[in-house]
């Protein structure tokens, strides 16, 4: 077996003992709650680590996008949720195909999209489930909970639809500043995905998965009564943004990208090979500076370019040229999404890789 | 052929009619000034690009990693300058592969790199043409240039390399808040190389190619005298951040991505299906925000997910579900990297595609 110091370089390293530690966790704590784990596979996009979670327990498989269930579905999962507002007939078409291979739900949380979908499959004879989005406070889509009852009414009467049930994101849980704002706002989208389901219920509507999550956000979220299911995603890699968060420590961090020292121009700068199509651009969250940490150092990525990573040097800390380094991303999700195969490491060796399936698929 | 209003949502469209004018008005540009222009392949990745490009009179491509240039020498292309301090044995040995198919330069800017490549030519008999990076006042890789007639010296003397020129990159000019501070940029950019060139020289060392570039400096840079090529990249198809620096206009813009509106929650938020996976979190440059600027609206992407563009809806404006936007993104070089195919348009109508065959290289 290949040594990772024998890897060319920048290569993202999936450290397996971690993932499936993190795998098994997630599944104890979904189970202990009561609750089902249903992850969102956009942080691997990748069949090998789905069927590690399946493995372990897991529901089915979370997706946002058509094309991304098509890629799962052609490899054989049957199971998947779109916890996205999908919209227009071009997507429903291929929905419907879809339907035939696995057992399938998508998100709505307006009229229109739920008409276009509905429209579809009424006209194939066929009933689509959807689950209602409610907008627990991060404000990106979702029906605020005061018109949850009446647009569930409205699109329960769309022809072709089934109402299945309702779902939330607390995404907001990433702005938070300390661990108690992170479980507190885990606190809040339970209590408000379950009270809008009460009230669904309330009005005659059957509401069968009461449906949250985010790694951040789930354990103190899962606590509130009255939920079904939960949608972690990046717990099975974890990340910076994570441990900034609180919601992972180090050694739960299982993504790593081991990068080579290409450049020393001068004392307070070295660059290195991985660069923004490597670490992707995104920040750390809820906030700070780098993109990235630099494992075993002080020094941080300060900038990046496509290719270049520019540490700046602490005092009393140098790099010299062909030195490699291992860095910790902001955030494993769009990690995963800039490379075709990840590399799956064992005790410092290469045991396989990690294909990212799925990579890519945005329609 | 297909409608753009067919076409599944989000794609990154060209405009084939604005990439065949970008491409003819840059070939001019460098023929003007008595330059050769080997166009930066990291913004398109394609073939199909780079054929344009080099029927128009292009020497060359130019390319960062060494895995890039594979994946364009199996595409039959044979003159490749990769402008990046390529460091160690693995690559070298992938460099020596590649060197028999095409005329191959490679970037240094330390010691300790070109004697990682010297080292794997010179045990094969042979002599890799290597071409020192100057920094000219971007601060990322380069030798300052009073540094570099002795570090010249130094890399002449790695056996298995041979000393091929200077080379710079004014990204610099990016930060440039006026169209008169970026040409400044671009003139001392060009001013720089030369006068290294120069030192190098009088030192008895042959510099056969003095080049420069970067989309935004290349103007300036090339109309200073004892230049004898540039690099720019972007230009091809431009992007929101070179209207914003004043390097294009918007009708010079080829690349735009559609996409659906998939929910408008409230009055002052419509979200749409194109987001970080989509447009990339790259921030426009030099400053400013947002993700993109949507045409003909003054609404602006306020914050991306992963699947999710969130509009922050101006007064007076609005969306509606379902409608499509086409957005400018902020970096196209960032964009294509994170698709397979874009789709090639001309009038509205769908023409073809562009291969991002070396999407994804960055070993």
């Amino acid at each position: 077996m290949q040594a990772i110091e024998d890897l060319p370089t920048p290569s993202v390293l999936v450290d397996l003992d971690v993932l499936e530690k993190n795998v098994r966790a997630m599944q104890d704590r979904a189970r202990s709650a009561g609750v089902k784990l249903r992850p969102h596979a956009k942080t691997h996009k990748s069949p090998e680590v789905a069927r590690l979670q399946l493995s372990a327990g897991a529901s089915g498989l979370t997706l946002a996008k058509t094309s991304e269930a098509e890629v799962f579905a052609a490899l054989g999962f049957d199971d998947v949720f779109l916890g996205y507002p999908v919209f227009g007939a071009d997507k429903a078409r291929r929905l419907l195909v879809l339907a035939d291979k696995v057992r399938l739900a998508v998100g709505v949380d307006n009229l229109e999209g739920a008409r276009s979908l509905g429209g579809v499959f009424h006209a194939a004879g066929r009933r689509l489930p959807v689950r209602l989005k409610i907008d627990c406070g991060y404000h990106r889509v979702g029906v605020p909970p005061e018109m949850a009852v009446e647009t569930a009414r409205r699109i329960a009467d769309v022809p072709g639809l089934e109402f299945a049930g309702v779902f939330t994101h607390g995404g907001q849980g990433y702005a938070g500043r300390t661990p108690e704002e992170v479980a507190e706002a885990g606190h809040h989208e339970g209590r408000v995905v379950a009270e809008t389901a009460d009230a669904i219920r309330a009005a005659g509507l059957p509401v069968d998965e009461v449906s949250l999550g985010s790694t951040p956000t789930v354990r103190s979220a899962i606590s509130e009564s009255g939920i079904t299911e939960c949608r972690p995603g990046t717990y099975v890699y974890n990340d910076f943004s994570q441990v900034q968060l609180g919601s992972a420590k180090l050694e739960d961090c299982a993504m790593t990208v081991v990068a080579t020292i290409v450049s020393a121009p001068a004392a307070d700068r070295a660059v290195c090979d991985a660069g923004s199509k490597t670490l992707s651009s995104d920040p750390l969250r809820p906030a700070g500076a780098g993109h990235g940490r630099i494992l075993g150092r002080d020094s941080r990525i300060a900038r990046l370019s496509e290719e270049h990573g520019v540490i700046g040097v602490e005092p009393g800390e140098s790099f010299r040229v062909g030195e490699r380094v291992r860095i910790l991303p902001n955030h494993a999700c769009i990690v995963s999404n800039l490379h075709d195969r990840l590399v799956g490491v064992r005790g410092g060796r290469v045991e396989g890789q990690i294909t990212v399936a799925a990579r890519g698929c945005v329609q």
